[in-house]
């Protein structure tokens, strides 16, 4: 159909997810800390938000017109649902989170258009099986054994049949034994009953018992056969979609895609694997290239020009200088977004202005080259530095998921591990550290909280300090990581490779002094351009900053009752994906 | 408004709910097996069933107008969602059940007018808890304490602003500023400004400063206080209507109710309580007088009249002979419901159609009196035997809940508890057991069943049989039991009115012999009924026929993957509630 030739002959593909909720986890900072490790982060993830369901998967297809210079673009909003394939098919279950569904409401999202026409899909294992399974039906109808659609009077097994159905079954039981005995009489040739379950539009099931000669048996089997086939891939459903998008090996493009690439394999492919680096492998097995539209806007040299990248403000800067609108046309026949007529949060309009955010960005680097270039291809070298990094939310020093590769290990050595009462405000952490200058605080729950000072060389002064005090409590990160490792190998989780060695040496901060982390840099392919360097060096613009453009408040804090707010002007949880 | 003048001038109310979905747990079996206590039942269904929503609440009122000897009848169809009333305010989590989903769906349920415009609910505590931080912030503004609506510049506490954000903050820094001291100049009298958020539409923030004099100030925080108030009635929402059902007193009939009633108790009061005495208390508190048609229709005299109990089926029979289908009107602009045309599922349908068996089953009841009588009210002395008595779903042998006493306690001395190899079926079940005659299987999970057999004397050879056996093992109901119960212990898990003894000789079994109870008896106004005795004997008709009414296998077993399926027309699980 329609979807997989426009991935076949796509240039890149845009993709973006709606889901029922973000996390179930009992607030956002704990979700989302701002000191997490990205094994941290990627189990918090997986335990708090893959019991959602993404239920509108937009996809929109970027096929370049050299001749024309502009992009044709085919868009796809499709409604998913676990639909039960049949009796016997896993009976998914999803959590649904109230602030996620009131939201996408008032957006004008259609629930209906989910649940009565939503598209089924298994991930590879339950669609083995069910292939498996049909396979053995009809092994087995092929032997005549157990379970078959062809059966005598005398097959009929023990079974207690309750008082008051007697009179009805041996009423039912007469009429086959009237049909086959009558039949035995007429015809000469093997014969016997064809018996079907039928389930009504209703949902009401009845048996349908009908006479039969060899022939016609025979072709009601084949067409049974062909049937079930055909229901077959139909429950694969939208699983078909992403295996096409997979093996085109296309880039694929979304905005902050993190929980969308995590949401798409548990759904359409696997359980997510524990372990991070084996999430990794997986996720390159299925999207060989991504690129994360947050990241690359907060990515020298963009990061300097736009200064908030949600993706609605990302969009809307982008149609300003130095920047320039691509020249796009919708493909006939598919739906006409106009960016002018905001539709933000319907999937398919998300991922087409994610395209677009794409090719300003890749076309104001051509500018940089020698000759200037207006079209840059996703294929381009200039590409490259922004492959397969996805934008890590609200991680203070390290920006992104390197899917690839190791992480960014940024030393923590000025960041402290403070205990307190449960009356305690962010004001009050800020009155505790007036003496160290600015700080940054990064809740865990009510009672504890990662403070960032500002110098290294405080952190001692802090913890002299602090060795008399009675509210409160400082260990270094350090420490508190250790605490936890020993405590994790209790529990045998695997967090080996953040040993505290990591956090103070390691092969991609080596050389890198107090704050920031020096092994964030596109790389080589940068160095070729004129004009002036693109490498960003967020060591310089002191660290933080990337998380703090998406309306959150950097002084992360306990949602739920608490008065811990400062500001009134967060964006709910639920805006987490954009 | 109407419904609660539709409430008070009622004589009975009819309840149905949709939810969500029906159980989380595992599989169907595994939540209502055939031997559960009453207390391992509630404890099973608050476990696994409480996470779901009920998403949809069916109310009739029905009141008898005795000079056109028919019922007037307003039905309401509430759509329920739980949509945060503020930032504050609980998030809350629901499981959907995609067979649930699935089935609503396909019965033309509006999700969106669920999700879109249900109406909100705060249980009795969360509405304490924000009508007391609303009266909190209503003093600390009144004092002039913290988070003010009215502030004055130098308020302005310690807060890290990104970079990127203090141009613009600086800049309306200086507008406010300007604003102020603007002000300053021109009024002599007290001045202040006005800070609100404002939320639009599309959930967009945005804050509001004004200029206003000391009155102007007055009248808007008075304005607030009342705005604020109608919003946290608003919040407290559909609760308001079961705090009116609960005070009326007025008997509230259901359909197989349990879970309806377990619902409205847990959405709308409080979380259900561990222990199930209490829950029988808090119900008592809730809905002082229930009525249950799904077990009306399963005890005499209506249970050899009605083969099958589902809603569906008992409306059918309801309208034939000796039945006679009630004189009801619908009131002048309330939906007008046809039974010709049926809209099961639809909650307030549901309602109707279980107000008018009720009115069917009662009127019956009075054909019995001397002389006859073609109208019995909801009041009637007739009615006292099926107050208060839930329906228990597949239980074999304790037909109710008992809401206001001691539930029955059969003696269950000639069931086996047996576990086997995960290969066997419900047939090598009936093999094993072939020499001891009917049996009855209750499927715990893949590995373990019970089995009742039909004398208890011979379940002394069946241990002494089983004791070489090798593959299989056989215990006591007991011997079990009290593995179990110690095992409880453990986990302190309460269930201790069900002792060893309990199952031997109990108050209510006591002089019961073999497979049947005898405490089930409509009781003593029923003896003074002409014509015959319409007291029940269950014991005579055999056990747990009941169970076996509404289309479930009465051979339980575990749903999923397995092949241990028998037959083919069974109910899906989520036909639970009807």
């Amino acid at each position: 159909i329609a979807v997989y030739s426009a991935i076949d002959e796509a240039d890149f593909l845009a993709i973006d997810g709606e889901f029922s909720g973000i996390s179930d986890g009992p607030n956002v900072s704990a979700l989302t800390n701002g000191m997490d490790t990205p094994e941290e982060r990627y189990a918090k993830l997986k335990k708090h938000s893959m019991d959602f369901l993404l239920f509108q998967f937009g996809l929109c297809t970027f096929k370049y017109d050299t001749e024309a210079s502009k992009y044709i673009i085919k868009c796809f909003n499709f409604y998913i649902f676990p639909k039960p394939f049949n009796r016997a098919s896993p009976d998914i279950k999803f959590i649904c989170q109230s602030s996620s569904i009131d939201f996408l409401a008032s957006q004008g999202f259609d629930f209906n258009k989910v649940f009565r026409h939503g598209i089924p899909y298994l991930n590879q294992e339950e669609e083995g099986r069910v292939r498996e399974q049909a396979e053995e039906r009809r092994n087995q109808q092929a032997n005549g054994a157990a379970t078959p659609s062809y059966i005598s009077p005398s097959s009929k097994g023990p079974a207690h049949v309750p008082e008051e159905h007697k009179d009805f079954i041996s009423r039912v039981i007469e009429k086959v034994d009237g049909l086959f005995t009558n039949s035995e009489k007429t015809y000469p040739t093997f014969f016997g009953l064809h018996v079907e379950t039928i389930e009504t539009e209703k949902k009401e099931r009845y048996i349908q018992i009908s006479k039969v000669d060899d022939d016609e048996r025979k072709r009601r089997e084949q067409q049974k056969l062909e049937k079930e086939q055909e229901e077959l891939n139909d429950a694969v459903g939208f699983s078909r979609v992403i295996h096409a998008i997979s093996k085109s090996g296309k880039l694929v493009v979304g905005h902050n895609m993190l929980l969308d690439v995590m949401h798409t394999i548990h759904q359409f492919y696997c359980p997510l694997p524990q372990d991070l680096q084996d999430f990794k492998e997986v996720s390159m097995c299925v999207f060989p290239r991504l690129l994360d539209t947050k990241l690359m806007s907060s990515t020298q040299p963009f990061k300097d020009l736009i200064p908030i990248t949600s993706l609605a403000e990302l969009e809307r800067r982008l149609k300003l200088a130095p920047f320039k609108s691509p020249k796009v046309e919708t493909a006939e026949g598919f739906p006409r977004y106009d960016t002018a007529q905001e539709q933000l949060h319907e999937a398919g309009y998300d991922a087409y202005i994610t395209g677009l955010c794409f090719i300003s960005m890749a076309n104001y680097l051509g500018s940089f080259l020698t000759p200037p270039k207006a079209h840059i291809s996703p294929r381009s070298k200039l590409m490259e530095p922004f492959f397969n990094k996805l934008f890590l939310m609200r991680i203070i020093d390290i920006p992104y998921l390197n899917m690839t590769g190791p992480d960014l290990r940024p030393k923590r050595d000025h960041v402290l591990y403070v205990t307190f009462p449960k009356e305690w405000k962010t004001s009050d952490l800020y009155q505790l550290f007036s003496a160290f200058g600015n700080i940054q605080v990064s809740w865990i729950d009510d009672t504890s909280a990662f403070v960032s000072l500002s110098q290294t060389d405080q952190v001692q002064i802090a913890m002299n300090t602090s060795r008399y005090a009675e509210s409160y409590r400082i260990q270094t990160y350090a420490e508190y990581m250790k605490g936890r490792r020993q405590n994790k190998d209790v529990n045998s989780q695997p967090d080996q490779s953040w040993g505290e060695e990591g956090w103070v040496k390691s092969p991609t901060t080596a050389g890198t002094t107090g704050y920031g982390y020096k092994g964030y840099r596109p790389g080589a392919p940068m160095g070729t351009l004129g004009k002036r360097s693109i490498s960003p060096n967020q060591a310089d613009q002191g660290a933080g900053e990337a998380q703090a453009t998406d309306g959150w408040n950097q002084s992360s804090h306990p949602d739920g009752m608490g008065n811990k707010k400062l500001k009134t002007d967060g964006v709910p949880p639920f805006l987490y994906s954009t």
